[in-house]
């Protein structure tokens, strides 16, 4: 793994500065932009991305994001992957199984083709500088712009917490210091994380301003908007391991067979791609699409009238075939526990690397130098 | 200085659960039979004291504060001064002259007697470990707990900002890792800084019970309360640098002899030591008797009804006896700024290896080992 540390220019992104009031559709239209310049010139850009070590990655993650940021590290941008590993406690008194839950990120990871050579795996706990960044992060956000920040409050409502804890309260600006710390100047996100991304914009404008003495130490990362469509579970809700509802990437072949199965569909033996009127029927159609390469209404048309049942085999078949050859690596991975934790220690290394040195810059631009 | 982590049991003086409740005139009960037990045996405990770095110290903090530490240097306690460069920024933008102050700081702890090869001097910037310690302790702590704490809540009344930040409203949180990265077991403090400490004490013991799995990571803090009386400054109202109103350690005989020239007293020629109808008059004498080693009664008694020209005469005579020799090593230890910056990069070291030895012991309780 490359050990120097390689800084976009912070500057390259950022002129735009009506981009701070984007809404969603401008942060769309800007996504389109930025897409065309990262086919140009990739290098340009480096990504921070990453999960909560909750369980295994399911294929809503797959379609959601991991998809995506393999396609990202393939076509030359760098990659962040943090494993949010103190995020778990915002909604839940304790991290249960954590090193278990980590090492399955680490082997989901590996098996759909991030590669650890070309980009930086690391754990949150493990990298101090990140960490400490929260400090001087704080002191540029109120109380009233974390209370207003919507994302936190809808996690609020959803959290399994009697009470809001600091952490989950200051999330948003942890959150500033995972992308700010290695200068991520592109953040993949999906629209509820808009807000969050705009805090961490807010703070690497107000650092700069400060602090920068006109130099920006930070650039204004920008939002890669998902393109991605929403896969319901199996049941037709949201797709989430609690719910049991999600077929993991880890599952075999007759877990996976047994879970379409017992999906829910309609009574309509004509099978058409209608996500309105039909959710459940058109989220296994479009599965199936998005594992054959294909659109969900000519998977509907090949069905044609043969009912829920051919459905489900046509989604088996689909989904067990595309994750098959993950499948493949994530075993074989999985026989080899002291290379997951030597790809981590890699990471740790070489994301500490990178943290030092942006630690050593706040340092230097707010005279902490003693 | 040395670089072994020594640690102080921090069962020793956790057993008396009811201290949680304690108010003021019990913690002062409390205080006695510390007081009594640092004299028995001053190696069970280790102090963690501090100051934030915005200008040269006065004679409030020396009677107040700084008089104590020595003392308890001197009987053989373990001190951790902690300058709180960061908090600097909890109620103003930005922190101007930095490194002055800081180096200020030094000149006058080194001056009073504080001994950096007995005790560890750092800069809360320098170490990331103890920084990180704030992202687990968030989690123990409730947003409604922070929005309580009465001592934030006066702050936020006198703040130099117009609205409250994120640092000042977390700060008790901050307060707490500072203590418990060292595990300090005693922390010198005025009543006002109570509740601060509670929640210092709160934070230990909900790490221990979550993720001690019965064993004590951290102490519970006990607080030292400071018997010190107030000194008033030279215009009757609370003595504060800014208000242009105190004597500095670092001032000369003449400075001194002006400001208390022009200090606020009554016209009643007969000198008496009366804090509650004659506060000024009251606060000279104690400080004349403060730096006399008497009571301010017996100093009264001495001027009689000479007048108040004759007490600051006294008072002027007294501070700068008292002052000659600290202001004589101050001046002479200003000569040397490299020496200040080695006392706090050897301070830093210790800290950042007395810090990356309790996160090592956080991550192992919190199961982040991979």
């Amino acid at each position: 793994m490359e050990t120097t540390v390689r800084t976009p220019d912070p500057q390259a992104l950022t002129s735009d500065s009506a981009a701070d009031t984007l809404g969603v559709s401008a942060a769309r239209a800007r996504s389109a932009v930025l897409e065309e310049r990262i086919l140009e010139d990739p290098g340009q850009f480096r990504v921070l991305t990453g999960d909560r070590p909750t369980g295994r990655l399911h294929l809503g993650h797959y379609f959601g994001t991991l998809h995506n940021r393999v396609r990202l590290q393939d076509l030359g941008v760098e990659m962040f992957v943090i494993i949010a590993d103190y995020q778990v406690l915002t909604d839940r008194d304790v991290a249960d199984d954590l090193t278990r839950h980590v090492e399955e990120l680490v082997l989901d990871y590996l098996a759909v083709g991030v590669d650890p050579a070309r980009g930086t795996i690391f754990t949150h706990s493990a990298v101090p500088a990140l960490n400490q960044l929260l400090l001087p992060f704080l002191s540029l956000v109120s109380v009233a712009e974390l209370e207003r920040n919507p994302t936190v409050k809808d996690e609020i409502v959803h959290s399994r917490q009697a009470a809001i804890s600091g952490l989950m309260f200051t999330y948003p600006v942890h959150q500033a210091a995972d992308i700010l710390f290695c200068k991520a100047n592109l953040v993949p996100v999906g629209r509820d994380q808009l807000p969050h991304l705009e805090l961490t914009r807010t703070v690497a404008r107000r650092f700069n301003d400060r602090y920068g003495a006109g130099t920006a130490v930070f650039p204004r990362p920008d939002a890669l908007l998902s393109s991605a469509p929403l896969l319901l579970g199996t049941d037709g809700t949201k797709m989430s391991k609690s719910r049991g509802n999600a077929i993991t990437l880890a599952a075999d072949a007759d877990e996976t067979a047994r879970l379409i199965k017992g999906a829910k569909t309609d009574s309509e033996r004509r099978i058409t791609y209608d996500p309105a009127a039909r959710p459940e029927v058109s989220s296994l159609l479009l599965l199936a699409a998005l594992c054959q390469g294909r659109t969900p209404e000519q998977v509907a048309s090949d069905i044609g009238s043969a009912g829920a049942a051919a459905l489900k085999r046509t989604v088996t078949e689909s989904v067990n075939e595309y994750l098959a050859p993950i499948r493949a690596r994530r075993a074989e991975y999985a026989r080899d526990r002291g290379f997951l934790h030597q790809v981590l220690r890699a990471g740790n290394e070489r994301a500490n690397a990178v943290a030092d040195a942006t630690l050593a810059e706040v340092r230097a631009a707010m005279n902490n130098r003693y």
